[in-house]
């Protein structure tokens, strides 16, 4: 067995360059468009339903339910949304955009202006939190596995852990880590830890400071 | 952010036993049961099917092309798999059974007899050359979110992995740094990097020897 690492070639990292805010659903093409009252509408409908959500799991959200919530007849949550997957879409990149922003440009250690490995702590204690109080969202929404790792709001959250692996640790196989560390993020693995295992969410967090640490090299923090 | 790990609850722990041989599609039951001359029909038309499925994918795999292929009727391998679905799972379920027996009796590193690190890298190795082999039936054969991590192959596969990290590094949550390397070792991402973005399989194997090393806290193999 050989430890040498093969040179990364450059077409496989040319796929790595950030993606930034291509989110997935193309359920907010037209929001630059939308005129102000239409934009708080909708943003009132998404507030609802991700209420709803949270609360009841996504398997319970109907569009009838959401137009109850944000007292609004059933047509504007239809002519909206489209349907129920629709919705579910623009719930998911409503959260999407939230997040990508943070880490954009939210204040640090989400976002820039700290040490690399400081990030990638917060990062995954910040989406573990957020993924948690959206399982069944993310569960329903999960893309085949053709399409998984290729899905865009993924592969901007991968490309960002892989920029600040490769300020942390430069010689490693930055992609290859990237994608180790995403998977312990994964909402079906989540699913399986927090409610077929029963592991309190602390422990989960616990983990991911310790996989920084060791794929990184360096001490847990204090 | 605190760096201390919660005690390993008992109850969790239990959910983790070896799964010996508990492989998942249950066409093999009547296995025992079996005639001699059936046992090798079915062993013939299983190699049969295996070498179509390595050749030209699952996805075209009929069962007219593997009676074909075994020179036998059709109706023999209708009456022997059921439909489709079942040859597939029984496939699959005898690349499990025969990696199993490599695991549990083999010569090491992969069988026993050999230290932990060295036996995690030997499994790796293994199970990544198996993967990219079988990709198409695996990535057919995909269980729900829901349904992913308490597949009992996987089980058994993951159990392996643990039991050899508490010997390995016996102070980790070994519980989640298993979950950890098998995430590496998942068909839909094998997948997304040998075919989307055309990694040599020989830079993913590197790829496991690096993070078992750095897991483990060990240096990679000379």
């Amino acid at each position: 067995m050989s430890a040498a690492l093969p040179p990364f070639p450059k077409p496989q990292e040319a796929l790595d360059a950030p993606e930034l805010l291509q989110v997935g659903s193309g359920a907010e093409v037209d929001e630059p468009c939308l005129r102000a009252d239409a934009a708080r509408n909708r943003a009132r409908l998404l507030d609802a339903a991700g209420r709803l959500a949270a609360e009841h799991g996504a398997a319970a959200l109907t569009m009838e339910g959401v137009a109850a919530a944000a007292s609004v007849g059933k047509g504007t949550v239809f002519r909206r949304f489209g349907d129920r997957t629709g919705l579910l879409a623009a719930l998911l990149d409503h959260s999407e955009r939230k997040f990508q922003a943070a880490i954009l440009s939210g204040p640090p250690p989400l976002g820039p202006g700290a040490p690399p490995v400081e990030r990638l702590r917060a990062f995954g204690c910040a989406l573990l939190r957020r993924s948690i109080d959206e399982l069944d969202l993310l569960l329903a929404g999960e893309p085949s596995a053709e399409r998984r790792h290729t899905f865009p709001p993924r592969r901007f959250l991968r490309s960002h852990v892989a920029l600040l692996l490769r300020e942390a640790v430069p010689d490693a196989d930055t992609e290859l880590l990237s994608h180790t560390l995403m998977a312990y993020l994964d909402a079906a693995l989540l699913h399986h830890l927090t409610e077929q295992c029963g592991l309190p969410p602390e422990r989960v967090r616990a983990g991911w400071l310790d996989l920084v640490a060791r794929v990184t090299r360096t001490d847990p923090p204090a």
